[in-house]
C-alpha cells in the first residue's frame, strides 16, 4: 500500500520523479471560488528552486506551474487542482558512472530492493525535485490560510555549528529573505554563508536547522488523540527529504526543565485568553491554544560530497567512486519554503476538519 | 473529522476517558490464527502502570485487559480485536477543586474550547491513561513480531539534565528492567533515582528522554514519499502524551556534521549488505535498510506541580491553586512501553503494508 | 486489510462475533453536547430483535446496549462512542452438527478459506448478529439527524411475490410499525404474513425487498465523483447481509423509461425549488436535491431452510443435513431497521462532510 | 470532504472537466515491473469514446492517453501512474443557450447550489467525459488481471423494454464487440438499434442494462463486513454518471425466491470446490468463492433530449428550451467499457489487499 498522498480533508497526492517529464500534484479538498495569485505561487517556486545563489546547485530549473485542472478564470472550482511542472533541465549524463552503485546514505539500495528495480536516473521519486509538488500546493494553502489571517513564516537557525540564538523573537523576515541562508541575523548569517563556502571547497556537505513560525491559529485545530496538531506537523516535517528530526514548542530542551519552570500560565486581557510563556509551542492536548505555534526541522548534510567514496555496486563488488552531478553542498535555505509548505498543509487542513 | 484511529492496514482506534467505566480499543487487520501470550501482555501493562515504585503516582490501577472479540479459544480469528481495562481507582475528588480551572500546560482550555463543555475529571480523553489501550495493542503487535524476529526495546536516556552517553552500544537490558528508571547503566540510574527524588521533595516534575532500538526489521519497509517509516514512527511518537520532539538516526546532531562523515558507506559480508555506521537510523529514503533503527522521543515535564500556581478559570477570572490528585513527578520510565508499543504498531503496520 | 468500518467524518466500527461476549462498535466523529434518548435506542434495538412475532427466530435476545465511552451525564462528549450489546443466548449446540459442513449459500466456505479456521459456532463475524451494532450507531444517527429535521423511514413493499404497489405515496407509518411484515398495507400485509406461514410450515425461506424514504436532506450532500450521495447508500446496503440489489428513484425501472418523461422537470414556489416529478430519486450528479430520497435494497432468502440439503464438509466429502438451529423463515422485515440505520448513518456522515 | 479518489490499496483520484484543458488521473499502488500494452489501451479508449456509430453522439475525441509519470522504459515503476487525455473537441458555445438554466435531471442545480458557482460550460466535473479517466486506469488494471488469468467482460441486456434473456451462458463475445450496442446477440441487437433510431429521430434518449461477468477470481477476495466484495462493485458501478441501480447473483429476482431453489450447493471435482448453481453470483459473505461473479447496471435515459422542455433558470424564472449540443440517445453501449473498468479497479484493489 503506497503513501504518496497526505491530509484527511485537504488531501495532497504527488507524482512525478525527477528524470520524468515532470514533478506534479493533485490537490483535492480545496474550495470553490478562491482567486489564485498567480505572482505569489511563483515567488514560492523562486524560493526553492536550485541556482539562485552562488551556494546552491548549478541545476536550473525555471519552475513554472501548469495548472491542468480545478481552476477556472482564475478562479477554484471545487474539483480537484491538477497541476505540473516540467522539469526542463535533465542531465541524466551526470549520473552515468553511478547507475549501478549503492550511493551511501542515499535511496539507491532502499529502493532497488523494495521496488526490483534501478529506477530512474537522479533519484526518481526519491529525489528532492518531488518537493516542487509541495511548495506549488503549500502556497496554494498559504493563499487559503492568510485570507483567514493565517501566516506561516520560516528560517534557518543553524547551518553546521553556527547556531542563530534559538530565543530570538524578533525576527527580521525582510533580512531572512534577502539572506542567502535565509538567516534574519546578519552577522549569524555572514558566518553560514562563510561555513558553506569552506565546505563547498573541501568538496564536502552540511546540515542545518529550519525554524517554523505559524501565526494567527485560533484555538481549536488538532485531532486527539492520534492526528494531534504537532503529530501531523511532525509527520509532514519529518517526510520531507532529509530530515532526521523534529521538536515544537521548548522541545529536546523541555525535557531538561522543571514542570514549575515549563508550564505556561494563562492571562486574560480584554477577553482574549494567552499564556505568559509559550513552551508549549501554541499547541496544548494536540490542540492549537491561540499563541503562535513554532517548531525546528532538522536536516542532515546532503549525502551527494565531492570526495571519493567506498559503497558497492549491485553486484555486491566494492567500489571507489567521486560523485559529479549539480547538487548543493547545503540545501537548508532551499527547504525553508519546503517547510512552510507542509505546515501550510496540515494547518489547512486541520482549519478544514475543524470547521 | 475526528482522530482516534491510527494505521492503515493494521488499525487501532482507541475510546475511553479516565474516569469513565474504562478505556479500550480495537485493532483492525490483525491476522488469524496468532495464539495470545496473556502472560506476555500483562507484563507490558504492568510496566507501564502506576504504582510500582516510590518514584511514580500512587494511582493504584490493576489493570487487566479483558477482550470483546476476534479471539477464540486463544488464537485470533481475523476479525477486530476489541478490548477493555476497566478504571477501577477513580478518585474524581481529588479534582474537585481543579473543575473551573485551566490548569497550566493541560488540556482543559484547549479541549473546553473544542468540545465546549469542560469533559469528564481527570482529563478525560486526554489523561495519559489513555496509553493503556496503546500498549495492549502494542503487546499483542509485539507477539506477531517478534514471530518475524522483530524486537523492541527502549530505555530511558535522560531525566532532566542526567543524560546517559548517547554513544552507548551494549545495552544492559536486564538491568533497564530492574531500574526504577528504565536506565540501562547503574551509575547513571542511580543519579536519575535520585534527581527524581529531589524534584519530587519539591513539588516539582522533571521531563526526559526515552530512546527506542528495533531490531530485526529487513529492507524494504516505509512507504514514500509521505508515509516514510520514520515519518510514521515520528507521528506516532508525537502522538503520545507529553512529547516535544522525535528524532531518527543522527537527529538533531545529524545537523552539525559534515557529509563525509555522516554517509554510511555500504559493506557487504557473506551476500548481506550492511552499512559500515549507521548515522541513518537503519531508514534510507524513508525505507528500512536492514540495520537497527533507533531514534529518540522528548518528554516534557509533567504540568502537575505541587506548588502555588496561578491561572484563570472559566469565568475568566485569575487564581492561585495547588494541585492535589495522585501524580507522576516524572513519566518518562512510565512512557518506556508506550514507546515501544507505538514503535510495534507502526512496524507491524508497515511490515503488512509491505506484504 | 480488513473492511470493519465505514464512514469518513463520522465512522462506525464493529465488532464481535455471534457467538462471542458480545456485538459492539465504535462511532468516531460524532459532535459533541448531543442529549440520548435511551427510549428511542431500545425501542430501535427492538424492532430488530428477532423473537417478537410468530414469524421471526424463536432466538431471544434480550438486546440492552451498555455505553463504555464517548458520554458523560448523558451528553455525548465528542469522543469516540463505544458500545457492546451482550450475547445473552447463545445456542452453540445447535451448530454442532453443521460445524464441519459447508453450508449453501452461507459463508463458512468462503470463511474457512480467507481466514484459514473455522471460525466460532453460528457464522462469527458473518452471522446477521453483527447489524444490533449498526442499529445502535444507526439510532444516535437518526437522533442527530432529527434535531435537523431530517427523517428516515423503511417498509416492506415485497416478500417473495406478494408486492406492493410501488407507487404508494401516503405511507401509513403507524400501520406499518404494528404490521408483522412491516407493510404499510393491511392487505398486502395480510397476504405477506399468509405467505410467510406457508414457507415456514414448508421448512422453506423467502426474501424480498425493502423501500427507505429519506424526507428533509437539504440540497448539497454528496461528493462527486466517487462519493456520490447514492453511491454512498448504495455500498452502505449491500453491506448488509443477504441483501442482492440496490436501487434508487426510478431504479432499474428506470432503464425502461425515455428521457422527456423520465426528466425531472424544476418548479418554483415561494423561492424553494422543486422537480414535478422525483424519478431522481432527490439525487442528481451524486448531490442531494431537497427532494425526498428513496430507494429499494432486494434481500434474499435466508439459506438457513429445514429441509434436506446436500453439500460437501472440511474433508471434500459430500454429506446429506438439516439444519436445526433457530432462524427465521424471512428476515426481510427485521431488516427494515438495519436499512434505516445504514442510511442514517451515510445521511449523517455526509452532513458532517458537507458542513 | 471531497470524494474524487476511489480504492484502499489501488486507489484511482481523477481530476479534470469536460471543457478544460483535460481529464486526467493518478492511479496509485499499482506494483512496480508491470509492462505497458498500449495497443490494448487504445482499444479500451476507443471502445468508450463517441462518435463510433451513427448511433452515438457526433462529438469527436481522438482520445490518446498521455503519461506523465510512474513509467519508464515503458515498465510500471511502482510510483503513482499518472496520466491525461486532451479535450480536444470543446464547443462550448453549444451550452451558450442554457448556462443560466438548471436543465432537468442534469446536475446543473446540484453543482450550483453545493460549489457556489455556475461551473464550467459542458457539465464540468459532472460531465461523462469523466469516465474517460476511469478507462484508462481501468486498463491498467485489466492489463493486470489478465496476468492472473481474471478477465473482466461486459455486454449490454436491455435498451428501454428489448430485453436479452438474462439466462444466457454462452456469451458470444466477438459478435457484442461488434455489435454497436454491444450485445451478443445478433437479433436482439438488430431490435436494440431500431429502437435507438427510433429514440433518436424522436428526439428522445434511452437507457437500458449492461451486466458484466468477471472470470477467474479465486476464493478470498472481499473484507467483510463493510468492504464485501459485491458493495465495493456496487459503490463503484454506482459512481458511474446517469446508473441507477446495481444488482449481482440473483439480484431483485432473488427477493422472489425461496431459499431451497436459491440456495448454491456444493459440489467438488478434482480437489476443486464450486456450486451446482451460481444464484450467489460467486459471492458469498461479502467474499469470492471461485466461481463466475457476475452483476447488473442499470442506467438511466439521458436527460439531454432534442425537445422542448420547462425549467427554471437561476433567477427562478421558467423557461422553455430545447437542448442543441451533441449527446448520445443512448449512452449504453458506450458505457460498457467503463463499467468493466471500474470492475477491473475493485477487483484489483482487493486482489491487492487480500495479497
Amino acid at each position: 500500500m503506497a503513501g504518496n498522498s497526505i491530509g484527511k480533508v485537504l488531501v495532497l497526492s504527488t507524482f512525478g520523479e525527477s528524470h520524468g517529464a515532470c514533478i506534479g500534484g493533485v490537490l483535492d479538498g480545496y474550495p470553490a471560488g478562491v482567486i489564485i495569485d498567480h505572482n505569489h505561487l511563483q515567488t514560492e517556486l523562486d524560493r526553492r528552486r536550485p541556482g539562485r545563489s552562488h551556494l546552491t546547485s548549478a541545476r536550473q530549473e525555471n519552475d513554472k506551474v501548469e495548472f491542468l485542472s480545478g481552476i477556472y478564470k482564475n478562479k477554484t472550482l471545487g474539483s480537484p487542482i491538477a497541476f505540473i511542472v516540467h522539469n526542463t533541465d535533465k542531465k541524466s549524463s551526470d549520473y552515468d558512472n553511478l547507475k549501478d552503485l549503492y550511493r551511501p546514505s542515499h535511496s539507491d539500495y532502499t529502493y532497488a530492493f523494495k521496488y526490483g528495480h534501478s529506477g530512474m536516473p537522479g533519484g526518481g521519486r526519491s529525489s528532492a525535485r518531488e518537493t516542487v509538488a509541495r511548495v506549488v500546493a503549500g502556497a496554494l494553502a498559504k493563499q487559503f490560510l492568510r485570507k483567514h489571517n493565517i501566516f506561516i513564516n520560516g528560517f534557518v537557525i543553524s547551518i553546521g555549528n553556527i547556531v542563530l540564538d534559538k530565543k530570538t523573537n524578533n525576527i527580521d523576515w525582510k533580512y531572512a529573505e534577502k539572506s542567502p541562508v535565509c538567516c534574519p541575523d546578519p552577522e549569524v548569517s555572514e558566518k553560514m554563508i562563510k561555513y558553506i563556502e569552506r565546505i563547498m571547497e573541501e568538496g564536502d556537505s552540511t546540515g542545518g536547522v529550519v525554524r517554523c513560525i505559524i501565526k494567527g491559529v485560533a484555538c481549536g485545530l488538532g485531532e486527539p488523540v492520534f492526528d494531534k496538531l504537532h503529530a501531523d506537523l511532525g509527520k509532514a516535517m519529518l517526510s520531507i527529504n532529509a530530515v532526521k528530526g523534529f521538536e515544537y514548542g521548548s522541545g529536546f530542551d523541555g525535557a531538561k526543565m522543571v514542570g514549575s519552570e515549563h508550564n505556561d500560565t494563562f492571562g486574560i486581557e480584554k477577553d482574549v485568553i494567552y499564556t505568559h510563556t509559550n513552551y508549549s509551542g501554541g499547541i496544548q492536548g494536540g490542540i492549537s491554544n491561540g499563541m503562535d505555534i513554532y517548531f525546528n526541522v532538522a536536516f542532515k548534510p546532503t549525502p551527494t560530497v565531492k570526495k571519493e567514496q567506498t559503497t558497492i555496486n549491485k553486484k555486491g563488488q566494492t567500489k571507489k567512486f567521486i560523485a559529479k552531478g549539480r547538487h548543493d553542498p547545503c540545501v537548508v535555505p532551499r527547504a525553508v519554503p519546503v517547510v512552510e509548505s507542509m505546515a501550510a498543509l496540515v494547518i489547512m487542513d486541520h482549519f478544514l476538519r475543524a470547521d
